[in-house]
């Protein structure tokens, strides 16, 4: 097959998935949504599963809806190689949460996993159509796309990041700076506040539910995020995968009717309930200073809280050229609005 | 509402459920089957959930299929009662996994609570129906039928059981002597071998999924035991509720296909996935031999096993006159044959 061939089999047809972290948070929605939109979908399924019975119900209830499973470990690089072989697109959700050094190392092997599979693969196309390629001609012939786990703010965008929250966009930039390297076609999803862990608490610590008294404000309450059902952020990540207009670009996530200041987003609460609640503003310096006694963990995730409510980092910049944004690319998908969401806690 | 009315509600209507425990492995399934049943179904969101997002997201789907989140605590007893009041039937499905220590104990003021619940009642009936009660009358309006958290071997005949593992069985006869001693109307569910513990596996330790090459056979590999999906457990419980004939009984589950040797395990699986695997005999002293080195949790359920696999602990009695055999109450449950549930497998 001639690589032009082989481009013309992604265009006609949909492109195989693989995902890697099938189990998390963000993975799971990840496999419905690949396979509500057509495409093969292989999960990996590692053997450090071990006696984790939640975990593998999960993935034979993949199985079950038509998931292929494929036995990996990320101690066996070659069963890495030969996962991705099976596949166009490699998708990671590998879990970032409570900064696990061993994240970044397991990406950087799904990486070259990526770079030895593609490789194998170009050296039978040159046998075959072209003779001995040159370097840059081999590295054309990875996965079409790969998208490593990324679905946080945009690391890009974070070199003033506090620590030791800034680790985890630390060690995106450098897997980032891995996968430009090798050549690989890419797309950074960056995500927006997870509803589960923003909304169903109006942005409270300690909380994952509504607060029944007070509530509190960060700052003036006005800085605007965009708060995101995960199921909708799945939805947006597969579309992406076969699309040229994100091909080596970040896609940021803005539906309009999304983007809401925490103090909205409070008020949304309220009419539902029908119960105001006492609000009690935090500054930014009070916000900071509660950080100091709490541990690497706790203040890591307080860090990105705070970026996101304080500085708003989710919305405070104009998306570039290196950009695209997600109801923008894909008016069609009907996100689902926050006082939808709210509901459910009623 | 006198007493022959209380009681010709439930005779009319289904009974109202109270789930303690839905999150877990047994629990969620209990809720399911409670539903689909027709029941409505309460479920206790505990305080102590935290932050943990996937038992909140779990919660919150079983509200969406239409069961009743009711808040409570361990450490607000007012709240377990307010709970039980709610309902007819209170089935409790907390965890003994890892011997926890700590269920005893929640179980124990469940029994307290139901207790007072009741009593409760009895006093409003009393002033308005009857005058002053004797304690007799009192105990016979608590809920109409409380399921302790069993669903393992029956713990009435476990008096001989292999420490550390045997807590597991003194703690249930301690649950069962406190629901006794109040007059609590009771059924004891006991379970069978969970078939995503004991026949993915092919009931191999310390893997969950089918060997590939040699298998472990306990004993001469011919003591029978009972396998079961848990889907089906959770339905024959929930068919128990509202049943006279489970009164203050055992359940126990035995459908006749259900009732499978290792040895016949393994030769369904050989079939299906058309390989044989190599045997591996181990003798009792050489398992027990086996568990000296292991830590405490992982000694306790080696014993059971032990029970289960050397002793034919499942299957080697009669059922006598305080127990009831569920397919031969409800032979209108089709239960998953073994052969089908490790199709998933190949």
């Amino acid at each position: 097959m001639t690589l032009e061939k082989h481009q013309n089999k992604r265009i006609m047809g949909k492109s195989k998935v693989l995902v890697v972290g099938a189990t998390g948070y963000i993975g799971k929605r990840i496999v419905k949504a690949s396979l509500d939109q057509g495409h093969t979908t292989y999960v990996l399924q590692r053997h450090e599963i071990g006696l984790d019975i939640d975990k593998l119900q999960l993935l034979l209830s993949f199985k079950k809806q038509g998931a292929r499973l494929v036995e990996g470990s990320f101690s066996d690089q070659k069963s890495l190689v030969e996962a991705v072989k099976k596949v166009d697109v490699v998708i990671c959700t590998l879990s970032g949460v409570h900064f696990k050094s061993h994240s970044i190392l397991m990406q950087l092997k799904l990486v070259d996993a990526i770079k030895e599979a593609g490789n194998v693969k170009s050296l039978s196309y040159d046998l075959f159509a072209y003779g001995k390629g040159s370097d840059s001609r081999l590295a054309t012939k990875h996965v079409s796309r790969f998208l490593p786990s990324e679905f946080g703010m945009d690391p890009a965008r974070m070199g003033h990041a506090l620590a030791p929250g800034r680790e985890t966009f630390d060690q995106k930039m450098i897997v980032r700076k891995a996968i430009e390297e090798a050549k690989i076609p890419f797309t950074y999803v960056t995500a927006s506040c997870f509803a589960g862990y923003f909304v169903g608490n109006l942005s409270q610590l300690e909380t994952l539910t509504p607060p029944k008294d007070k509530i509190y404000l960060y700052g003036d309450g006005n800085v605007k995020a965009v708060y995101m059902d995960e199921d909708d952020i799945a939805t947006f990540t597969i579309k992406t995968i076969d699309d040229p207009r994100t091909l080596n670009k970040t896609l940021y996530m803005r539906p309009p009717e999304n983007i809401l200041s925490q103090r909205k987003l409070v008020e949304i609460w309220e009419k539902l309930s029908g119960k105001e609640l006492e609000k009690i503003i935090i500054s930014g310096e009070e916000f900071l200073a509660s950080m100091e006694d709490k541990d690497y963990a706790a203040k890591g995730g307080m860090g990105h809280f705070y970026h996101i409510s304080y500085e708003g980092s989710l919305t405070n910049f104009e998306i570039g050229e290196d950009g695209e944004e997600a109801s923008n690319l894909y008016p069609e998908v009907i996100c689902t609005r926050m006082d939808e969401y709210l509901k459910i806690f009623l």
